[in-house]
């Protein structure tokens, strides 16, 4: 048995259940952002979490305690994605990268934007033009360590 | 000549002159994250806009005309990022990817959000215990047609 | 189970019913090409359009859950493909990448064709010195947002 | 002296002129599409239609006669494109490709659409929603031969 | 199902029977290259040719369905073969590439030679420095059309 | 100054002065497909033949004796090629690669076609149905050896 | 049934077993270098030598037939390798692989050491700083023909 | 100035003079594959060693200097090599590289066979058949530690 | 059966049975390190080590004798790993990649740091601005041998 | 100008004046890690800090201003190094990879060690069979952050 066993019986569970991760979310009592990424296999449950998580999708006390193991992170098949919507994200790397890059060096010193230490929302943002979808992350700035 | 050899040259005015690009930005009128996407050559300025760009950096006539083409986009040297700064938001990309996903498509159905009709903010985030880099992303939600 | 189980038990269905996808795409009521590409795993179908695809290829309840489900799309085992036929539309996109940017921004300013506001036609013109295959796409045109 | 080199000397000449490829094409007297993709060292032209193609870039001698070269294909810098125009294009053969596919062999049998035996159209296709980037694209059928 | 376990299924037959690719041509009725291409699931048979080849290799009605719908074609399990045999073929595409292109553009103009308008042979060339492999490729030249 | 210059060098000179591979491999007084090969960078001339090809394109003695060195082969810029012509070369060692192996491994057992101890020719075959490319090759066959 | 399924079997049953490489090549009548890279799935066995081989490993008759087929060789699961001991031999064409080609072709004038008509030894050479190990490599010179 | 710049006057030095990496050697004081490897880039001469290599093909003082430097090492221009000369030693490493492997292991245990501490000879093996090129290597073998 | 097989089979009873990697070390009498790097398919165990870990991890006779094979050894998934912690020690050679090599060849001149006469230690280490992580690695240096 | 022609001109003062890293870092007044990684273009240096450097290797003005803008990091051409040393290291990240992520994982729950907040030193370490290379990393321990 392996964690990536565990992520697809929660994704067959989840279709078949009709769940929402907002639901699942409420439940664990974390963010949608953080619950789903952990759902998907990318973040460690502790051991109530994972017993919530267990309950709704009918896991075994075995695959429970594989959700409290940290996971080989990284949710792509292929290292540029072909899915369009994870896709427009990694071009927005892409045509973006060195813009980043100069805009926090150019606040910040050098430096980078943490991905451990960090937070994310996914929400929507009406708008008469059509509603849009609003991304907002927050990541620790932490500076090059001269020494 | 080229567009590349345009950025470069802006890329060195800048370092010898010292200018931010928060200041370019003022001068031009617009965004300082879509103003320096511009000057590092991944969009298209209007003849004034490039007039104003050429005036700071010192460009001839002729390097001006290439900032009003459209230009052959993609900031990285490499598919996958080396630099660290740039690397964290493919990183986060990798690890969140199946996330934005199945978010954006929980709350909007089957589409994608839009890295044209986009906008973005960065920005520091005072916090006791460290600053942190905002990010705010807002695309238009595009659903896929049906025909 | 997931998505690419359920695509290749429907290959698999119509290999031995002889079934045409103009006749599925007549049932479900939408075009070949859009319907075509739903039962390979690359469109959502509504719960309907689930329900008769279902009932053509024999899927069970929770088989016709998969198929109403946004897919990880991507058709391709490899980044540049191996089938000749496909190969073809590959060879389009890199002989003629630059041609259609510079033609679309001549035309439009800087943009691109949007691949999910898009719809598709193919089909038969016959010609005396050999049929030809008639391709007719249509996306919208989406400007780069200055903001 | 290279393709390469005439290709970027008329990418110049044209971005100092101010030319239009529909006006080039007038001049050629052929489809915007084809001399577009010739001019930018995907064709070959005919040694009048690089006569007039020297006189509007103001092209040399040496430099007319490699235009009626076959020069070797291929107008992007990657195997997948970063450009977003044209990736866009990359992600319908990627989507659509197993589509293109079983569309074809449906209507003519296993063979492929000629990307040589090819003429494409690129035009704007007005819309009270948004304009509309309409490509039509028409290749002879080649039946695989058994022998 | 897949044709790729229909293919299989034939070598695993044609080991344990003996046969030989040269006998199930003569029974199929078409050539060696072709037939061994087709039965290694490269090429479509007819509905009376598949009926043959089902029998030889005891192949079910759905497998011998599976013969007559035009594959993924692609044999080789990497871009780059691994194989001695299949690599020195690839060594000389590699190295006599630009060749076959300046020879074929010198006697014939722009276009390619047709890998589906295609047939070919090998065979022993008898030698007594040792015995030569021989391979005739025969291919419709197709020039690029001008529109 | 080093071998891919003076390839450089001799294909400027062969469009400025209109020869034909034919008529260089005449006055060489080897074959068109050898001769090619060599000028192109992919073989090593005598001294005796360096010199013909020294003064036909115009080389200085140093370029000349660049010719008689074993160059570095290998003449595509990507190992899969994007120029159409080369690449159905390619595709032809993808599609045909196994039926390759099997029929020469049924005809003289394990081991390979030289890809050395090799010769070949490119010719024009006239056709009531459009002339087609006539590609004979003749390769030792070498046995892998027990020991 | 493939060939990498009876490999497998065979290792399986070596390690269960407890035999050596050196006791096989010795019943099988062939060098070690030999015997070990045919079972590993690179050489064709004899009927005689699978026979052998079949009965030391338990392999069954259709098992045994596999190994008198040509396998599709290349024994490493990546292109450049990880296994530190196969990167060492890799480090060595990376480094040496110049200095390979320089040599052999001032000794030898334009051509390739076989890799067919080859053979090679690994033995222990004793060493009172350490023992070594020695590999002894014989490929015939195949010079590149000029015709 | 680096010392690829050097490599590359040593190569064009070399071919002007005529010289023969024996001699290099020789003069020296070196094997010929050392001083080949050295000379192409891949080892460090002492300042007396670079002295010599220096008068022989003119370097000047700073040139000689880069000689004494370690390099950075790797001597193909990519991954998998294209020269076939190259090649065939890359072929080895890959039809051979699990026999390597397990024959280092059966006779040593665990551990590498050293690339550093290593040395190795390439010499012409007369022989009726045709000459034999003999490639003679000897690392020392290091055990892993356990710890 | 693989050694493959085996390492999953002790992460399934690691995780099931909540054992430490630092209780294993201590039971097998080595570094925690070693022992991790065994238990996960990297390094050889002796019969008696063997004995302990499959008696730990409930393997059966034959798994215990494949610990006792040197396996094929990488444990990475891609070579660019795409798990953020082990990443960042990837980073660190991208990013140190030169200065590890000019300091140790300033210090030592030309020649590596075995990584295999080789050991490393991970340990905390604690610090008010939160604890950090200490991996010390002592490997022999190798000078390169001239001959 | 950009940030790598700085560094080869670093590069090229060291190697001219003799220079040795560790004295260019006691006149920085920084560890002989940390200075060696800016010289080669991989941190950001002062203002001070730049116009000592830029003394010691003779920099204008200009060029010591690019050594104070934050640089695109990533030191090895290719993602791979083929470099022996720096290979060696990297090898200890495929080797040990998921060793790293288990005991630091044991030790401090789901996270990484930094390769910002980060120190690092290479020394020399004595000992009777051959000095060896030993280097100390202290990253900080950064929690994946729950939210």
């Amino acid at each position: 048995m392996n964690r990536t066993e565990v992520t697809e019986k929660i994704m067959t569970a989840k279709v078949r259940q009709g769940l929402k991760w907002a639901d699942v979310a409420a439940r664990v009592g974390q963010s949608k952002a953080w619950v789903t990424a952990a759902c998907l296999g990318q973040m460690t449950l502790t051991k109530d979490q994972s017993a919530v998580v267990g309950m709704l999708f009918g896991l075994t006390e075995e695959e429970q305690q594989w959700l409290t193991i940290p996971p080989y992170k990284g949710s792509m098949p292929t290292g540029i994605p072909t899915d369009p919507l994870i896709y427009r994200f990694y071009e927005l790397v892409s045509v973006y990268g060195t813009t980043f890059k100069d805009l926090i060096h150019e606040e910040f010193g050098d430096g980078i934007m943490s991905a451990i230490d960090f937070e994310m929302d996914i929400r929507r943002e009406p708008n008469p033009n059509g509603d849009r979808v609003k991304v907002t992350m927050s990541g620790k700035f932490l500076p090059y360590k001269t020494y």
